[in-house]
């Protein structure tokens, strides 16, 4: 009975390209964590050692840097674009290039009132990301944010489920709804977006969405977050969440003589609920 | 243009699990970090905020944690495969249900020779995982490990392999081979494995393979490492890897006029090659 | 020869304190990580397992979780303050108490241009920290800041240094200074001091100085910040830093045809330069 | 009123110092990560910019990868001492070196029921650290370990504590303790010093007083550790511990059911108890 190579692939993971953009005394910081990876007939690398059809992680990472320079980033997916066309360019034994991209966020230092020219301060909060695949049959772009940490102090309740004998949860009307969100979104096209605007318009709303409807479950809430999107994103086609729930539990101050009507919290950290979901546009795949 | 849910699923994540089996003055510890989750019809969750069919994530880890107590924990797998079975069973509009382990070992702390009856030191390096799917049609068990950190200081090359404009890479003839392995093996049956036993062995044919055969890259000793597993092991059919090629570079100390044949390195963190791939069993699906 | 017990404390660290404000519709956040600590004369604690004179780490616990709704959290140093107190005086044996809390920042949402009364949004960045010290004698408050991370992608050089037979560190012109800061500086006086007004200037300080400064060395650098903070703050004598060096070495882009002139930067893990430096108002101890 | 700079120092932190001995076909591995100090005259690095006294931390990392060729690691303490000097005699302005080094062990990979020569598996578990100071009045040398977890399972009580109006906990006659040690004692003397055998038998003693004592306390436990180690080893003047406390409580399962005596527990991560105690010999400084 025979033994046989099954699916594989390789990269260089979390270059750390940044790219200071210094045509001007008004500089521009762009800070990249780059991983690429390619996959195809890479079979003689594994039973053989044959490497003469693998172009080198390094050459991959060089790459990344110099196209950096090149090329500029006006975005993450502009970037990762042109990134990853190359690499399956210059590997003719590869079947697809896959490139992810986190960005960090740096804002100006406040100096007087205006931000300044050369000297950043990072932002913290959620990191953006991209994710493209490149193949001859199809290239997609999934771009995406995660680490959003939101939380509602009311307008949350959690009640009405299913028990079996190892329920002891009391129902909740009126709980902390916290998550630290994980949004990838789909893009149905990719040759005339604004990838930067769109990103900050499907963030926020993201936000707006999780702010200003009640929730009567995470699950609840993921699903009109994702459907907003996609009402107001018509080039977005697919939105999947990942949302652990932070649990804030209510703490009893009773035996210190104290109430404590939803104001004091612990802040646990495991274990959590997870909750994954997508929401898609009909008549796409999911 | 309508919008629907897409796939989903939730479930309690992490529960630190501690079983102490303590029947005898030889205490026995297994110290687990339990995950469930469960997908099926839960639309009405999402959609209407209707919980009537979903069993708590509360609930699931009140379950973990009584399972612990009526059915001890053999093997991660035992333990899963009870547990997974149980949650399917109490949620009607469940499809499916999941539940990883991941599981650290503890040694007797050794006192005068022997190993002490109740007192136990973390033993650290890898850490043992199973991943259980129950379903009607189709029960799986992929077992498994990661963080297993190994190296050979020498027997490793890389040469030979494709070049571009980008590339700047010299070939190697004596390299360090270093990496974090995380492997996962797919039990082909389940209802007569010595799991504690296949686990041993499965990560004695890793380490042994990983030692003694010579290596033309990552790639190729993942390979030669997956075959032997499954050579020795017929209840298993497929094992994947990931590996990060965890890069140790040869420090240029001529400047200060030393040679450095192979003696002096800097571990590097980032970037790392990551190599993923998988060996599987003709005849079966990958 | 005898053995003697010598320095020892005690306490519950990290409690994880969340208060919400809901007195009226618009809620507040406070989130607090919240770790305590007693010393004095706990001897037969340890040697005799005596453990009458010990407030249990417990009790610490439920204090600062009471204490949160009795006293409310106006700033972290008010809320350190009464709490310290409070252990301190509970603690017949105890020489003095320490609370130290880290504050993590919520943003309002925002929605139609506005803040949402009870949604947030974690801010990331730094973390606000302080320490408090009360025992008979001596009340200090040591507030500061940690996780500040600021980048000045020109303006600053490194030069003239001292060499001997194992430097090879070539001189640099310009080139990007980075680093992450942990700053901590120590009150004078702590009863009319408005701590979150300032915190908020102390920072802008921080920031502003880093910014407008030309740096010879990131010692130089430290030494003029904390030189402004006490220049604009007689309410504190002394402040200390922390300042890892996250070197951003330029790539070479040379062998693609490239120049590189301080565009593209690949931000290095580790090692890093480590610059710890304090600045104290003269009179003061340091 | 003036401004000065008070104490201050610099040096290279995380160097991943990898040290292959290959004079035979049976190699070592040492794996270490080393940072380095230097204090003493540096104010006009500070003032002025003047970096002429400033040898550059990339110097110092030079000599660290430059001296694990040179002289070897036969321990960390050899290592570090040699190293110190160094730095210091380089830096006329230096008033003393610091060099501070964590181990990370490595086994040989069973093959057949011996050790290989070239092939290795990070052993995980505790971590080795040494603090060596070099100064001309004063050289020192703490050695220690981190990260060394350990847990008894029973022969831990906690009771007769004192109480608050916050006091909710009940006395435990029997629990669970577990803690992650952190030991750091100091030497009295290093010229004939067997730096690997000393610490292979504290950590041993250590593992074994924890194991074989009954404990009132972690404070009695911590105690009675240090007691043996200073007993045990007249080469050792002064233990310290940190040691967390980490809970874990039993679960409640009456709800379904079944007792609980003593067998399934959750781990907590977060608060916890944390102890700091010094364990000293009469007539030394603590």
């Amino acid at each position: 009975m025979g033994i046989r190579l099954g699916p594989n692939r390789y990269g260089k993971a979390e270059s750390r390209v940044v790219r200071i953009v210094r045509d001007t005394p008004r500089h521009e910081i762009r800070d990249l964590n780059v991983s690429t990876a390619l996959y195809g007939d890479f079979a003689a690398a594994h039973t053989d050692g044959d490497q003469s059809q693998v172009l080198p992680t390094d050459t991959q990472k060089n790459t990344a840097f110099a196209f950096a320079k090149k090329y500029g980033v006006d975005s993450p997916e502009d970037y990762a674009l042109v990134l990853g066309r190359r690499l399956f360019e210059a590997t003719p034994a590869a079947h697809g290039a896959m490139v992810k991209v986190s960005e960090y966020a740096w804002d100006r230092i406040r100096v007087d009132g205006s931000g300044h020219d050369h000297a950043f301060v990072r932002r913290g909060g959620e990191v953006r990301t991209t994710a493209v695949h490149v193949s001859p049959g199809r290239t997609s772009v999934d771009s995406g944010l995660r680490e959003l940490v939101v939380l509602k102090s009311t307008g949350s309740e959690f009640k009405g489920f299913l028990r079996d004998e190892y329920t002891t949860l009391a129902e909740a009307d009126d709980r902390i709804l916290a998550t630290e969100l994980q949004a990838d979104w789909r893009y149905s096209r990719f040759d005339d977006i604004d990838w930067n605007a769109s990103y900050a318009s499907v963030r926020a709303v993201l936000l707006a969405t999780f702010a200003t409807t009640y929730s009567r479950a995470l699950q609840e809430t993921l699903y009109l977050m994702g459907k907003a999107v996609l009402e107001a994103h018509d080039e977005i086609d697919l939105i999947s969440f990942k949302a652990p729930n932070k649990h804030h539990f209510l703490v009893d101050l009773e035996p210190f003589g104290l109430d404590n009507p939803g104001e004091v919290f612990i802040a646990a950290d495991r274990p959590y609920g997870l909750i994954e979901a997508t929401v898609v546009r009909d008549g796409e795949p999911s």
